[in-house]
């Protein structure tokens, strides 16, 4: 259980490898970031936090060390200083005080994700959300639920399951990462296809903004049209415009019944066939469409030592059901794969509801990233683009890199346009790393793609941003987080380019 | 088939009832409100619209007077110039000159709005989006349309339909009400249990700014998590922060099947259990949730002269299902009344797939509005409220009007928490209107419910809009205003209250 959730971490580790058995060098040394004109902490600072929270919640030292580094282990801050609020008015006193004495602040979830967004640069006071864990309320009529930003994915996905309702989002670091985390990245996942993204799912939020004043936001109906919406700034700046500290957040009745179909297609344009036929047939009770192409499957298969049902097949899919009566899924699964079959779109497949079986055919698509990145060195890249063009990304790059990689692939979420291309080498060297970019995210430019479909922007990608955002854009975004943030204390190198 | 049309827009007649037989008196001399600091159009400017778009594009004299006039005649403008952009560099033109000139601008759409939103207050240039109304490029794999803003919601609709899609948003007003009117208004509609608001269906937009500029914003794809979500900021601004352009809208698959069920019950506890029981039994194909209670049911049959097929329960309840198979979908619906009439929580009902059964039922539901403006003078109210105090407020203003009132009654889409109240007086009179408003403000306040579910704020409620928003949230709306368009020229005496 905990192996397939590192694994599920392990699939979203973006643009590059990094070595997750050291702690890296401080960012400070490692990349060419400037520090900020912010004052820096002081005893006084210290004994401060210290009155606005019990002492022990105020962490130095030693302490500060795993909050520190970022999960795959790409970043390492200096702080000196942990605050660990448990509520709101807490948050704020923190922040106002912080906006007085100009110490920058980093708002810390799970801390799982994977562009160095959630841990200091410099020296920041991070604000660990690990303890605004409370969920206030769970609507069972309206599928309402209102909670602190602090409660792990999991816990949430425990307490609606017990009143037959499910978060509408589902992701590999489920058992650490925080809602409050996911609204702040607009997190994706497994469910997007069926549940849509956070921007609907959210109903409200609470935020406390850089000088400390409490926003409230919350809201717990699907209709409000009174003013600007302007929970949606909340949603996907990373805690650069304000620290969510409360939401709340639409979540559907629970699925009775769930099925599988792992099936292997001879081309792409098939693969589009599929897709297509799926969402005719199994329309409202589809919940995954999964792309896998040979060299992905291969690499699982034989790295984990896997056994795969079908074998050969450029192109393999997996269907997902989830519905309220199993034998009518079951047999519009059947109904879609039969037809399928006779129109020759896919070639061979089997379909599942034990959960076992689902278990190793689910095994052998999370399973791709690490099998990946045991075979090499691992270019790795976590884009949108058009169906159309999905895959011809994958044959671009193979064709570029020629024998300098032992593996291009591509794989991912297709049902949401969401490709993981991986280009794996022997080692990193800098001659395949300048074949490859900027080529992926100016090929992914020219087709209108997203260079970064879910992981965020963080600390790693501002430099990447107008490949995907205009410069006007880009400029709204400076003004807004201006007008929000003028001392910009709220974590800050992050998101935004520098001007 | 016009006629359930005007019917559905009559229903959504808000906050006090309008005669719609004579043109309303100018805005300026009726309401008071004070003209901002622009310039008056001189025959310089009408040369210049001249110069960037054709003559005939450029509308002066009475062709002006359909475009000053709002829908349900409650405001009047005195606009003396509509321009009929065709391509969002008109539109840009046209907006940059404004602003050099300080000339105001109101956008409009379809004029369907029913807050004032979408016509001059004053002299305000009126920029028409009619003939932007082109469908750039529909998606079939994907379901993702993008369009110009122009385009009439019901021709979007058939669009689409004929690659096997829908648009995930339907409303009474869609022969005649612009997608992008929809988008800037953030439109709910019918559909909204089932697919959600446009904060999650548009995946990009394209918006001329104050200035000018073209802001582009337009995306693909579900997945893009590249900076700040700007397009939430043009999506329910009512066109006070630019003018949207284009748009890129996810639509899903088209159902195969449609089945209603009308359901009389004894408890509005009974109509939260129904509720319960559906989302349970019916899920995924479950598309609309409807609750009337009895007088809102006698006053459309008594006045329309209907024919129910289920009489005298205190409420009553339309269910109705989309799916991808009748036989399931009849099957489940089925089931659920059973279940429902076994554990007393449904007393009665009828069950039918055949179109003109269904469109009857409707029938008795779409006609309530226009029948309780038969009985006489109708305060009319478009709220959010918590299920669990759902009806309470009926019951609250019918003890407090007491014999003042022919009839109290609430009615609308339980399944979002949307409820319709309605107060029927023989006529107008201020002693009445003292007993209702403010309490109803008030008392939706209390609950944090929204005194504006899907209708929006336009002229008639920035003065109501501090009963559902913070006084915090209400100064970040104004600064984003300032920000994005410091000369106030776009949509001005909307929106937002007066400093």
């Amino acid at each position: 259980m905990l192996l397939t959730k590192q694994l599920k971490i392990i699939n979203r580790v973006s643009a590059r490898a990094f070595s997750a058995k050291e702690v890296p060098q401080f960012t400070k040394d490692r990349y060419p970031v400037k520090r900020g004109n912010y004052n820096a902490l002081n005893d006084h600072d210290i004994s401060h936090f210290e009155s606005i929270l019990e002492k022990h919640r105020v962490l130095t030292g030693s302490d500060t060390d795993m909050y520190n580094i970022d999960w795959i282990k790409s970043v390492r801050g200096a702080s000196n200083v942990v605050l660990k609020p448990k509520t709101t008015e807490e948050v704020s006193e923190i922040v106002k005080y912080c906006h007085a004495q100009k110490l920058a602040v980093v708002p810390q979830g799970g801390n799982t994700g994977l562009v160095g967004g959630s841990v200091p640069v410099f020296d920041e006071v991070v604000i660990s959300m690990s303890l605004m864990n409370k969920i206030e309320h769970i609507d069972e009529y309206s599928g309402i639920v209102r909670c602190q930003s602090g409660v792990v994915l999991e816990k949430l996905e425990s307490a609606v399951n017990e009143k037959g309702l499910i978060v509408p989002l589902d992701l590999g670091s489920k058992g650490t990462c925080h809602i409050g985390g996911n609204v702040s990245t607009n997190a994706g996942g497994l469910r997007l296809i069926r549940y849509g993204n956070l921007h609907g799912s959210v109903l409200g939020v609470e935020a406390v903004l850089a000088n400390g004043k409490i926003l409230n936001l919350m809201s717990n109906f699907k209709k409000d049209n009174t003013g600007y919406h302007l929970k949606h700034l909340f949603i996907g700046s990373e805690g650069s415009l304000g620290i969510v500290t409360k939401l709340a957040l639409h979540c559907p009745t629970a699925p009775n019944a769930v099925n599988l179909a792992f099936v292997g297609l001879e081309s792409f344009q098939q693969v589009l066939n599929a897709f297509l036929l799926a969402k005719k047939e199994l329309g409202e009770i589809l919940s995954s469409v999964e792309m896998i192409d040979e060299p992905s499957l291969m690499a699982s298969t034989t790295m984990c030592n896997l056994q795969s049902p079908i074998q050969k097949y450029p192109f393999y899919m997996i269907f997902e059901t989830s519905g309220s009566n199993d034998e009518h899924d079951k047999e519009k699964l059947n109904n879609f794969l039969k037809n399928a079959m006779e129109k020759s779109i896919i070639v061979d497949g089997v379909a599942t509801n034990e959960p076992s079986k689902m278990r190793n055919i689910w095994e052998s698509r999370e399973r791709i990233a690490e099998s990946l990145l045991k075979m090499g060195y691992c270019f790795k890249y976590d884009i949108s683009l058009p169906l159309s063009n999905f895959y011809d990304i994958v044959g671009a790059v193979r064709e570029r890199v020629g024998s300098h990689a032992k593996l291009v692939s591509g794989y991912g979420h297709v049902g949401d346009s969401n490709m993981h291309l991986n280009i794996v080498c022997e080692k990193f060297s800098q001659e395949i790393y300048k074949l490859v970019e900027p080529f992926v995210f100016e090929y992914t430019s020219k087709l209108k793609g997203s260079i970064s479909a879910e992981h965020g922007i963080g600390f790693h990608k501002p430099k990447y941003l107008h490949y995907s955002k205009s410069p006007e854009a880009i400029e709204l975004m400076k003004q807004i987080k201006n007008l929000m943030d003028p001392e910009n204390i709220l974590n800050p190198y992050k998101v935004l380019p520098l001007s």
